[in-house]
């Protein structure tokens, strides 16, 4: 079942029902400027990766400030951009199943649709849908860049699945997807430098051959928000995947930079409002956001704006809250906490609650949120 | 949005889409069978806690087998139940904020509804609430009896509360909550016994002290999967709140027993479906199910009826598997993952899928899915 928003435009922020995901507008749109301001410097575009934030409305944002179109790992993702107006989709991820093909196929009626093969297999039956419906589809061949996941090896098995794809009358051989999903929570400049360094001589060795082959990439696609800047300075690179910008979550905020000082180039602009609701014992509260409400797969989250408060436990509905000598924490306090994970916990709520200057100004509907296959 | 469901009856469970959380009817229905039998023997009854599975039909089930009602965390999970026919409801929880308490009380003109409270601000506030509805809510002290967490102090304070909530013309003293969250899962049995044993103690000595008083419990409620059985033995607890045990989750299952074997009184009755959609290298494959899919705060799955693979490891949208030396698993492959933890797990989806002798049976429901308020 959908779930009834939890505030009404207009409202103030202490009035909206918790545990709550609050957009901070101001922040969200610094960060959506400042992307536009660094990749226009580039030859690589944007193309901002709608699994962090599950939405037709974000997606439309970053658009309109130049990215050539999304990002998403699942079909259903991709059916809620396309259904919500976005016309150009990646599915940066392999896709299984005849049915789940068939319904990436029908999409590209109305968008432009791409997806990724690291194996014959994906090629043929992705073949088969596109005969199947009618259309065309670009494929994407993965080159495993250092994420040991998905992903043929950089050079010759990469040109022998591109070939493949080519020789398709149903499939157009549409670049690389050469995304290095670890580098970008390594903590220190040096170490992302080395492992992005590594990943553009794999990729631009690929694009290369592949040239050699006749077979010229129309998309080379990668980054992320630890490494984009990297990606976009290679010269090989077309496109940047970045997702997590908009939002900035707690983990990405422990990225450092030359100085050893935290990366601070976007800003965080998601938040977990929630509610004290137990406090019975001196320095210690608890809230009713645990982690069915704020994911913790990296790090518990953060406390904004109260250093003398600590998020130390999670459970599923509750989240426990040490206090500093002192400090005290009324029963019906709201917090604003900023998610240690910013997708994981955007895949939970329905609603996104716009606020500005302390006001609610827009409540956004997760669309894709649940958008598992 | 709510998603369409991942199958159709008459199915095959091969053909169900992926990911997919699918119910194992048999051992579903044992699971409640078992639980019937259990506490069929002693004066406790069974009111099983839909936070593990957020739908009115899994709690008719269990109602239909002797629960004399459900417990719920959250408002919105109240009003899931109470819509969907489910009479009587006790929040075993602390609920805070007016608009939540309105619906609440709201609620009681179609349910007998009870909630926790374990400061005289909740009290108050849901007085209020039932004031303005013009109803009579029960209301339950919250004792702690070792979760650390939520609860008075087991004696004096507690009774303290409990005079408050008798006082008011509004509310109904409901008897104690004395749930041990954190005992659930120790390993040993001699662990369990310890920790429930306080817990036992704790709460005869507040409930002989609030008979003193001329306060009767009529409830006193508490008890997980994990001990239960201490809990209905102990002549002082009168309600039952298990949820896991209906579906059973890997965690659960490193539970030992008296002679160091895993307990093994209820089966693995929730599973999710997934599949291979990459095997790029040897001993290597990857699922289309990362923790978007499945909860890992207790845990990996286990890959059901395959000791030779192993899910080390999950991102957000994709599990890694570690195959044995001479293990292959095809692109297409689909598995049985046990999760880590159910209750997180089944809040990640829309959709039940009932299966038996290979075929799905039946669609239901998570209705309360995203009930975070």
């Amino acid at each position: 079942m959908l779930q009834p928003p939890p505030a009404v435009p207009g409202m103030r922020e202490e009035e909206v029902d918790t545990p709550a995901l609050l957009i901070d507008l101001d922040a969200f749109e610094f960060n959506l400027d400042t992307m536009a301001a660094l990749v226009a410097d580039g030859g690589a575009k944007l193309r901002a990766h709608a699994k962090t934030h599950k939405s037709p409305v974000v997606a439309h944002r970053q658009i309109a400030r130049g990215a050539v179109g999304q990002c998403v790992q699942k079909v259903a993702e991709a059916e809620a951009l396309a259904w919500g107006g976005v016309r150009d989709i990646l599915v940066s991820n392999q896709v299984v199943g005849a049915s789940k093909l068939a319904r990436l196929a029908a999409l590209a009626h109305i968008a432009e649709i791409a997806v990724c093969a690291d194996d014959p297999v994906h090629v043929e039956a992705i073949a088969a849908a596109a005969r199947d419906a009618g259309v065309v589809l670009r494929v994407l061949v993965e080159i495993d860049v250092g994420g040991g996941r998905c992903g043929v090896a950089p050079g010759g098995a990469a040109v022998e699945l591109a070939q493949r794809i080519a020789a398709s009358p149903h499939l157009r051989f549409g670049g690389l997807q050469a995304y290095h999903g670890r580098a970008q929570h390594l903590r220190t400049p040096e170490q992302r430098h080395f492992a992005i360094a590594a990943a553009v001589d794999d990729t631009r060795r690929t694009v290369d051959m592949l040239r050699q082959q006749g077979l010229d990439c129309a998309i080379v696609g990668g980054a992320g928000t630890g490494t984009f800047e990297l990606e976009a300075r290679s010269g090989v690179f077309t496109e940047l995947q970045a997702g997590s910008y908009c939002f900035m979550d707690a983990d990405y905020a422990r990225n450092l930079d030359a100085a050893g000082r935290p990366v601070t180039t976007f800003r965080h602009a998601l938040f977990l409002l929630a509610t004290v609701i137990s406090a019975t014992r001196p320095g210690l509260a608890v809230l009713d956001a645990g982690h069915k409400a704020v994911a913790i797969d990296s790090g518990m989250p953060v406390v904004w704006g109260r250093e003398d408060i600590r998020y130390v436990s999670a459970s599923d509905e509750h989240g426990k809250l040490e206090l500093a000598e002192g400090a005290t924490l009324p029963i019906g306090q709201k917090l604003r906490l900023v998610p240690g994970h910013c997708d994981p916990t955007v895949a939970r709520h329905d609603w996104y609650v716009g606020v500005r200057g302390g006001r609610v100004e827009c409540l956004w509907p997760i669309t894709a949120r649940g958008g598992l296959h």
